[in-house]
């Protein structure tokens, strides 16, 4: 049986999600907990890859258990399993997926999240789940930019070294910088992402905000397809996985 | 020179903000700071005892360094000490007082607010910030019977054993139930607080949600003066110190 898992987490204990050895990552945990539940580890697969203190409040995944497993019904698998999991991450719905279905190829858009705290001082209830960042931002200058990024473009510019990925074209479906209360969110809806591209274009758009670029650059920085030119890497700590859908973009989120 | 310092912390890894033997307390954590900041240790004084794993939105205390301490301007005061501070605790403002101010005898409100999470499954971002509780609560009773504590009232019944105060009479000048999105807040304003009385009248207007006691019984939970008449006490996690007011209740938070 496939059973597809909508989870969220707060990344900060962890090693991101996927299996590594000698680190502590979501993806061993939440395989714990599967053993403890169903007597057997079973094959998890993510449909992304986070980040070390990377976030995630709505990742998806798939479980896939043999014949031999206890039939758990969908509706009664998420408490199932929250009961043997950490308090920093929790299954909120199971549902029962096609054999063939595939939790990381057939995702069709993601929409990350970056948020900065922009308050004099940082606020422990949010601590490690936002970037502190004391200092006012030109909201309409960052909007100007981002706009840029929209449709299709090569991103090799905003990714990070090291790297293997050679196809580094990439969709911007969405991107929005809003202020709530004293935080600022920028929130890229793409149909993928490359490694640290989010942290990347958050980075340029705070030098943005800081008048060392302007939007205008912003076309020289992706035909560049050079690192160096873009911004610095934004902490991970600000960065969350908010949605994932296996339905194409129609210019609204799903959730 | 009497520093008045506003703080925030998530109580969550400390034994209440009281300095105790063999226990780590918001209050020792702090009194490290000031020795590393100022070079020894100088008496601090908080407006309030909060309970092991109880957090403060908002939590004065008082810091009174001599002469031979280095002076250090107010408004410098609270970067130079959260930088010397864990991530869950931070301080947002120090002013000087009088002498002869008193960080705990000169409150004249103070406002904790008891937060519940009732969606279907917890949330990692808000793990120990909140009771989660999965159900439906029936705000309107709820509110009903918080309104008929509002005034003076013996609350004898509503304090933990083993307390050894006497005087139990307290005035509760404002008590609301709110619901915000998932999650719903009961938010109390008094005189002053017997040990564990919000806790207790959270679990107090949850029996009354739940149909096992009305607003009607209220009147009698109060002049009995038993503490097994009362609701159960709800759990540290979801109380917070919201408020702390050194002028005297005029019907509006002065935050």
């Amino acid at each position: 049986m496939k059973y597809l898992l909508t989870l969220s987490y707060v990344g900060t204990a962890y090693h991101g999600w996927q299996v590594q050895p000698n680190a502590r990552t979501v993806q061993s945990t939440l395989q714990d907990a599967v053993e403890t539940l169903f007597g057997a580890r079973y094959p998890l697969t993510g449909c992304s890859r986070t980040d070390s203190g990377v976030h995630a409040r709505m990742f998806c995944a798939t479980l896939e258990t043999d014949a031999s497993a206890p039939q758990i019904p969908p509706a009664r698998l998420p408490a199932a399993l929250n009961r043997h999991l950490p308090a920093d991450i929790a299954v909120h719905r199971a549902e029962v997926v096609a054999d063939d279905f595939h939790a990381r190829y057939q995702v069709k858009w993601k929409r990350y999240v970056y948020r900065i705290l922009t308050a004099p001082t940082r606020d422990p209830f949010r601590a490690g789940q936002v970037w502190h960042l004391p200092k006012t931002l030109d909201i309409p200058a960052m909007q100007a930019a981002a706009t840029v990024f929209l449709g299709t473009h090569d991103f090799a510019g905003f990714m990070a070294s090291g790297s293997s990925v050679t196809d580094t074209v990439r969709t911007i479906y969405d991107f929005t910088v809003t202020r709530k209360d004293d935080v600022t969110e920028l929130s890229v809806t793409a149909d993928g992402f490359l490694y640290n591209m989010v942290r990347i274009l958050t980075g340029t758009l705070i030098a943005v905000s800081d008048g060392k670029l302007t939007a205008a650059d912003i076309p020289n920085l992706l035909t560049s397809r050079t690192r160096s030119a873009a911004g610095e890497t934004a902490p991970p700590g600000g960065l969350s996985l908010d949605a994932v859908s296996y339905l194409p973009w129609n210019g609204e989120p799903t959730l």
